[in-house]
């Protein structure tokens, strides 16, 4: 079975586009590429062969999740993700860091991971312990104390215990524990903030190479991200990029189990994530700081971003890896992505209309269903409405994304752009 | 386009079990075979693809519902229900007689397809036209005045208006506008309502031969089924049988357009469904009673039975087709079929049970997922929960069906009968 590896195939003249591929045990990831999220072991409404049918070409579950239901021991028991969810292409597990911060000092408000205020009210600076609004989450120095969303219970995640989640999980590519903080906190709590992140960037970075060399397998993830954060603040972005580039610990190369800590090679991340809560404004900024810096030879993955314009900042910044609950969510809700923008199929007059979403789509959905059938089965309640909204939205962004990939390597992807984005209403 | 046929190919000595052969427009059906239901356009959480793969050889949908919604002229004008909802095989659209019995003096009261009480109380004669509780529908001597469950309009349908609805739709089998009556009802009104039934029946095969006559095209229904009622009365059930199978109008061969009444060949119906809500106990006698009457070179279809028990009933009678909700409603609820009886997936017992459902069971989800997935899934509200369960369902009682047909032919239907039925427990 292949190990972990990446490699740039074709950058860009005059720019940071470029197309890679990344090797993992289960398989490659062409990049750029758009990986549809799985939070709890499926991709909304879809099986698995409809995901890889879509052209989705590995899928990124949630940590907090499956640790909480039903549980990483038992998924490990079961054989690891691969086997339980029926998906034998790659998986990524994200580090539980970014729904620590959703539960917690996002809990409650309208803060996501885009967001679209720019309200000086919710500008004003709010500590992560400000009790105003109830929380789920408590960040400490060591780890995170929450609140189950499921069943109340309380629970303690430290990176060594993501790092160990995750493993149980068995991922081919797993995430540090970070801390996502919110764009409305200040410079000093930014701070503060990244330097925790930083400490436990390390310790799940010497985690993971420990239970590397304890127990390595074939069944245990492959390679380790480093998230990158920093809000939104310039020097601090730039110190992220900078100190998890140069972060190593002593490791040894994988499957060389039994030798921790003998081995003198020092290794570091196998690749990055940029994360945090954006203001739509600030997030190509952010992605320019952070990318100037990252080394060329690791894949970044921009974390939970999917909006078709979105997606075209960070392949033209460098990005090789995006995932992001868009597609799926707004499928399942009849929103649906045109060439044209995102038109709401229970619209009126889609009721007769008997051509495909999308002429030239060549998707399961659009090659053998009408806008008319698809926006009946909405207003029905029916199950397969959302299958057929979330195949057509997934194969649409997919394939963006696999567009994008081949205009780097015949040179057209400024072009390609233009010609997306001049009939793309966004929205 | 081949038009409707029926072959007996085999039957059983001693006995009225029957294997044959349905042709329509859209495929053959090999019988005895169970079709599951789409009411609504669609196996509810099914694609196509699955449910053919779940091994349907058709499926049957629901005139009542697609009338409403979204209106039997929109499904017209998109080409017809086999282009709408994209299943190439044969379809069946029901008369949508039993949803007015179930909105109308079933209405609130816990009398369905089969009837488990025998509580004196609830059998005490009630008329159609008791007042005590709300209903919905009404029924005339011309026709049935019912409410919308979905906006409260009202409507009227008469046999005319039903052949016409499913005309429209354009299902390869349909059936004569019926009354389904409660076996609460006393005997008298039993009759009377057999006798509206009849003349609706008659009325049926009237407009469905004009219609053909008139507007004759392969996207219209080769084949109109009258429908047996009469309770849990024997000389009704009888009286209903002998009536169907001689009932006549003057008409044509199919396709032969623009001659209605010029001809002088007299056909009756195609095939004969056996209606009804029964007593459980009562189920086996009265199909006994119509099968020895109906002509043998007819298919006959006992409407809404599908529990594995009262199959095998139907089958040693000599039924050729079942539809049911069954399987797909247990399965969406968590209730799956085994050779050992019903279990309830979410049970405790099957947490940890990374074995599939049936280790014997070729089905797609047998073949590739645990108890412990589909459990898992269930408790987590997952959408593809449903979806694994009802693939299961189908292909169990798909199936079950299946084998009943081939034992026919090898003249074991009574040991395979009681080897199933030694291990399967009845719930």
């Amino acid at each position: 079975m292949k190990s972990f590896s990446f490699s740039v195939e074709k950058k860009i003249k005059d720019g940071k586009a470029r197309a890679g591929k990344i090797q993992t045990p289960h398989g490659d990831i062409m990049t750029p590429a758009f990986i549809p999220v799985a939070t709890k072991a499926t991709v909304k409404s879809l099986l698995p062969e409809e995901v890889k049918r879509a052209g989705a070409q590995a899928v990124l579950a949630n940590t907090y999740h499956l640790y909480l239901q039903p549980g990483d021991e038992l998924v490990k028991e079961a054989g690891g993700l691969h086997k339980f969810m029926n998906w034998g292409g790659p998986i990524i597990t994200d580090s539980g860091g970014f729904q620590v911060f959703s539960l917690g000092v996002a809990y409650g408000k309208e803060i996501s991971k885009i967001t679209k205020t720019t309200d000086p009210n919710l500008l004003i600076p709010e500590r992560a312990d400000d009790e105003r609004l109830p929380k789920l989450a408590k960040i400490g120095a060591d780890g995170v104390s929450f609140k189950s969303h499921l069943d109340g219970s309380t629970h303690y995640i430290t990176p060594e215990k993501s790092i160990e989640i995750q493993h149980n999980l068995g991922a081919d590519i797993i995430f540090a524990f970070d801390e996502c903080t919110s764009p409305t906190e200040n410079d000093l709590y930014q701070e503060e903030a990244l330097n925790r992140t930083h400490r436990w960037a390390k310790r799940s970075l010497e985690h993971h190479k420990k239970l590397l060399s304890e127990f390595a397998s074939v069944s245990r993830p492959s390679a380790l991200f480093g998230i990158v954060q920093g809000g939104r603040n310039e020097a601090l972005r730039k110190k992220s990029a900078k100190i998890l580039s140069e972060m190593t610990v002593q490791g040894n190369a994988p499957h060389e189990a039994g030798s921790y800590g003998k081995s003198l090679v020092r290794t570091g991340f196998d690749g990055f994530g940029i994360g945090g809560s954006f203001a739509k404004e600030d997030m190509s900024t952010v992605v320019k700081w952070v990318n100037d810096i990252l080394p060329e030879d690791k894949p970044r993955h921009l974390l939970g971003i999917g909006e078709p314009e979105d997606l075209f900042m960070g392949v033209e910044n460098g990005v090789d890896l995006f995932d992001c609950v868009l597609p799926t969510r707004l499928g399942r809700n009849g929103t649906i992505f045109t060439k044209k923008g995102k038109i709401h199929i229970t619209n009126a007059k889609f009721t007769k209309d008997f051509s495909p979403i999308e002429d030239s789509c060549s998707c399961y959905t659009c090659s053998l269903y009408s806008k008319a059938y698809i926006s009946y089965l909405f207003k029905a309640n029916e199950m397969i409405a959302g299958t057929l909204a979330t195949i057509h939205n997934l194969h649409f962004i997919v394939h963006l994304v696999e567009d994008m990939r081949r205009s780097i390597f015949d040179g057209s992807l400024e072009l390609m752009k233009k010609k997306f984005l001049k009939s793309y209403i966004i929205s």
